[in-house]
């Protein structure tokens, strides 16, 4: 077997391992952070649980850092009494970006993680299994419900060689990008081995790991060897250590290798992950902002590359150089070796610790400037700024950059390769996560919610006969962030979905949810591929929570379409695409026998247009009940 | 003569040192920030000036850091561009709070100081006469003329002793607010001086002179003295040292004293910097967050004072312990002296240097949970929150929250004396101050003005009748908070009048933008002490922009007076207060033979309402010419 079919097998609970089939895993680790974590808080709230399954769950506040008004900090109180209630541990602000921190701290080889965050498959740098998911299931998971995913091929990468100065890890997940764009990882786990692993850190892997996202994968898993037992040993952890490989003759689905020593300073252009080109290709290009962080190149190396490469220089006055810490014992041994001292003299803004532009809170360039980030993604508007010029690079790059004030390969510049002391044992082991209470005094525990922190609606079952406006026709490619947007501006309000109502389909349609509000009972008509991108949940909680019952697309996309049946939304699908142009917005669709039609996977007729579902029987059951939450409440099943 | 005397008559252009005369003072100086930096610059561009003529102008950008959107790089770019063209120091995002940052690069005793910031007062610390006026008065200054101000009585603050153990400047401060409150200081010049001064640092005396405008003060001074020299030698700048004190015999309008080794740890409670009470008369209150930093305690010891009470030991989990280095410089010696390892070690969570919190840019507590900060101001909602509950209280009694949860005098915690040692060479004369370009090079740079960003509104002289509408009838007290609001809403739109213009009297009543659009010419009827508070001048410029021609009020207060008249506003009171009854929302005035009256002093009749004006003659020109800067344009007086 191969790495990932040994973690999958050691956790499976359903399920066979054929690729395409649904399976369940055992989860021994969660992970959420506070942009989807409030939400989490509210479902097990709902569940009505007592204390979390898991081996670990932990709650990170990394996103909403800004804090313009109340809500930020309601939230983050919020978030800490559900963490007394249920038993999580508690992360605050200050002490870093969830998936360093979560792998300093918990990191354990050949352990499952399920997160909340798409980011979450960087722990595959330690040899875990870790997929990040909808907040529900990872809510699911912490009440000690398998994790269900479809299984995925697994495509082994050798690498070979070892980098070339002035190359580092980001340029490997960047060439991976050029090579396959950015679907080229979907319903794939990525699995490296070879010999090429042995030059490659535990931190540089997560480099790799964390951008797998980028690529549509599934998860990453790289072997845990010497690599790992030194990160663990430096976290004070060596007893968490297991030595896990693939078995020499194992197999893999796909295959695709890579030559360290032939990689070169790679940057992916403003709009996707994917414009993958060579720096020199681009080099002269003025630079106005260069932001070095984030969980795609979070380790100490990353930043004090940058630090060496500007000691005893200084930025180009045309270019602000943000740093920003992804960990607090990143940013102890920031200082502790020297390298602060050296950001801070050069001229470098040093941020607090957490994830700030990388999701678009603050950091907003100015409009067409080119600012270049050592970050996993580059949508446009991503960073705050419409028509914004964002670039994806390694820090070797970036601080090219910040010296030149113009894209330049480093290789191009006439400096020392620098020299970068990693301590053998890593700082601030004391960092202050809150650890979970013990069960009698959390039982004693309130949740403290504010008003601007809301519930989960109620959800009710599914009726046999429904008469329903069709508020919205939409084209094909709608993504979750035009149903409901991120950003400085909405963010604030992922705990509280009335609130958060207001923000639905804006891009598309102001209106919606007013007729919404006032209409009840609803369905939507999509295109193609309806529900891409981003795996946030609000994006079907939302319009639930305003009446949405039933989405008819022509298809819909892989995780919307499993957070419409955890919220018992009902997705159909037009048994004949053409139909599309016969359903016009504002028309009124009757459907009957819905549930027999549900139960059965009968098709429904919609006075001639005829719609059928796929879904699995797990998801006809929480559709019928109304939602994954009402079917367990209901079944008794915790 | 006094200290202030002396630094007066050796500035003085006009007029004669009388207590409530108009004198106009040499500017040796001149400091703006961000948030009035865009209009000060917007003003110089409509002056058409070519070339600063102060001896140092320094423009700091240290207000609007959040970035949540495009705008604010935009104004850095802008601001960045206009330094060039205009012979502008430039200190970037990074590098600081204007004050300390101005106090460690450019203080010299004996000169003068005029600042867009009303915490400009500051460097009275160094000897320095420096005052805090409106943007428009700074740009004057730039463009070399005098600075008018009304000359203030001189109130001579005796210090004797020395302060106890857990007693820090701060106290010294709040106990003067405790005692006179926050118009203890209106039209007064604090002189101080007496042997206790020998025990307090120059940062010391910085922590009171900046709380000075909490008094109301013009300004505060303190001899240059040994302890001003130490400063200036740890700046590399010995030699800019000059002894300044007041003459032995010298006499001062008004007296007080304080004993410093009488004064206990003190704290302002919510509402206002004024609400004074001794810590221990509080104690127990629970705490959520504290705050170090901001221009009112931002000196190295400041924090060191907070480290060295952490060190080894751990926040408090229900506190977020927040720290805003004040400046680059600060913080490199936070982390030479090891400091910043024993905060990043005890939980606190480590921000960008910088205003921040301070004017409500994030940091914005939970309602009604208190937040202990190191402030100057508490104005309710200043935070960013509605509903907050936030405290003034020095570093000591931050930290001994920060460690108990709850209000804390800092003498009654079993701690030793923190021993805190200041480098005497301070780190970081690299700080990178970007300097003004030669004049020839700056003659070739255009502004950099992204779409976001305005110009100045011409302003057409005052006709001799206008036919008005009353569209607003407001009572007491309004301030220009109320006008026109600062926060993390309203300040990113400082450099666009017409977009800025749609938050005008928001707090009031929200149709008035809308109404003034479409009414064009109109008047404002007001109660007594119309325009209090902060001294921005976007509160004059707004609604002239949307058509306000007169203001009618019972009376005016001090600064919005004069920005109404720097923009061309005429300024009405009535004859007889009881006439404010007469007028309602909705009348309209015919005002005749105005050019006259304000030429001439002649009370104007409004349909029976007599009204008058207060303007002195330099105040009469501006008022006809449309305000000050058509004014000196028509003048040719450059």
């Amino acid at each position: 077997m191969n790495l990932a079919e040994k973690l999958i097998s050691s956790h499976l609970t359903d399920g066979e391992m054929r690729p395409g089939e649904e399976i369940g895993l055992r989860v021994d680790q969660a992970l959420i952070q506070d942009a989807t974590g409030t939400m989490v808080m509210l479902e097990l709230e709902a569940l009505g649980l007592d204390r979390v399954r898991t081996e670990v769950a932990a709650q990170y506040v990394d996103h909403n850092l800004l804090q313009s008004d109340e809500r930020n900090m309601a939230d983050h109180l919020f978030l800490r009494s559900a963490c007394r209630r249920y038993g999580i541990w508690y992360s605050p602000p200050g002490n870093g970006v969830s998936h360093p921190t979560h792998m300093q701290h918990f990191g354990v080889p050949g352990r499952t993680l399920a997160g909340a965050d798409s980011h979450t498959c960087a722990a595959g740098s330690l040899g875990m299994l870790a997929i990040g998911v909808g907040g529900l299931e990872v809510a699911m998971a912490m009440a000690g419900q398998p994790l269900y995913v479809t299984m995925p091929r697994i495509w082994g990468i050798r690498l070979a060689g070892a980098l070339p100065g002035w190359v580092s890890a980001k340029d490997v997940i960047l060439e991976l990008l050029r090579r396959h764009g950015v679907s080229g990882g979907v319903h794939k786990i990525i699995e490296y081995h070879g010999p090429g692993l042995d030059a490659l850190s535990a931190m540089d892997r997560h480099v790799i790991a964390n951008m797998g996202a980028e690529l549509g994968a599934t998860t990453s898993v790289f072997p845990s060897d010497e690599r790992v037992l030194e990160f663990l040993y430096a976290q004070g952890r060596a007893g968490d250590h297991v030595e896990l490989a693939a078995d020499p003759d194992a197999g893999y689905d796909l295959r695709d290798e890579i030559d360290l020593s032939a990689v070169e300073p790679l940057i992916a252009r403003p709009g996707s992950p994917g414009n993958v080109v060579p720096v020199r290709q681009v080099a002269g290009e003025p630079v106005h902002q260069v932001v070095v962080g984030s969980s795609a190149n979070p380790g100490l190396r990353d930043f004090a590359v940058v630090a060496e490469m500007l000691r005893g220089r200084q930025v180009h006055p045309q270019v602000s150089l943000e740093i920003n810490p992804t960990s607090r014992q990143v940013l102890a041994d920031l200082v502790k070796t020297g390298a602060l001292t050296a950001l801070i003299e050069s001229g470098a803004r040093i941020h607090q610790t957490g994830c700030l532009g990388c999701i678009g809170m603050g950091q907003a360039p100015a409009v067409g400037r080119n600012s270049l980030r050592t970050f996993p993604r580059n949508f446009p508007g991503r960073s705050g700024t419409h028509d914004d010029s964002v670039w994806l690079c390694s820090p070797e790059t970036a601080a090219a950059a910040a010296l030149t004030g113009a894209i330049t390969d480093p290789r191009d510049l006439d400096l020392a390769l620098p020299e970068v002391r990693q301590p053998r044992i890593a700082s601030a082991i004391t960092t202050p996560l809150q650890k979970p209470l013990p069960i009698a005094e959390a039982r004693q525990v309130a949740l403290v919610k504010a008003d601007s922190i809301g519930s989960l609606p109620e959800l009710d079952p599914l009726p046999d006969s429904l008469t329903l406006p069709v508020l919205l026709k939409v084209g094909d490619d709608v993504s979750t962030d035009e149903i409901l947007p991120a950003g400085a501006r909405a963010l604030p309000y992922r705990s509280n979905i009335a609130a958060l109502a207001d923000f639905a389909f804006g891009q598309l349609d102001e209106t919606y949810p007013q007729r919404a509000r006032a209409a009840g009972p609803h369905t939507i008509v999509g295109g193609r591929n309806y529900g891409q991108g981003s795996s946030r949940e609000h994006a079907a909680i939302v319009p639930r929570h305003l009446g949405l019952r039933v989405v008819i697309a022509k298809s819909f996309a892989r995780i919307h379409w499993q957070n419409l049946a955890n919220f018992g939304v009902l997705a159909l699908e037009f048994a004949d695409e053409a139909d599309y142009d016969r359903i016009a917005q504002g028309d009124e669709l009757r459907l009957n026998g819905l549930r027999k039609a549900v139960e059965t996977g009968n098709e429904i007729d919609a006075g001639g247009v005829i719609l059928r579902h796929r879904l699995s029987a797990r998801q006809r059951a929480m559709v019928l009940a109304g939602g994954w939450i009402p079917e367990v409440r209901h079944a008794g099943d915790r």
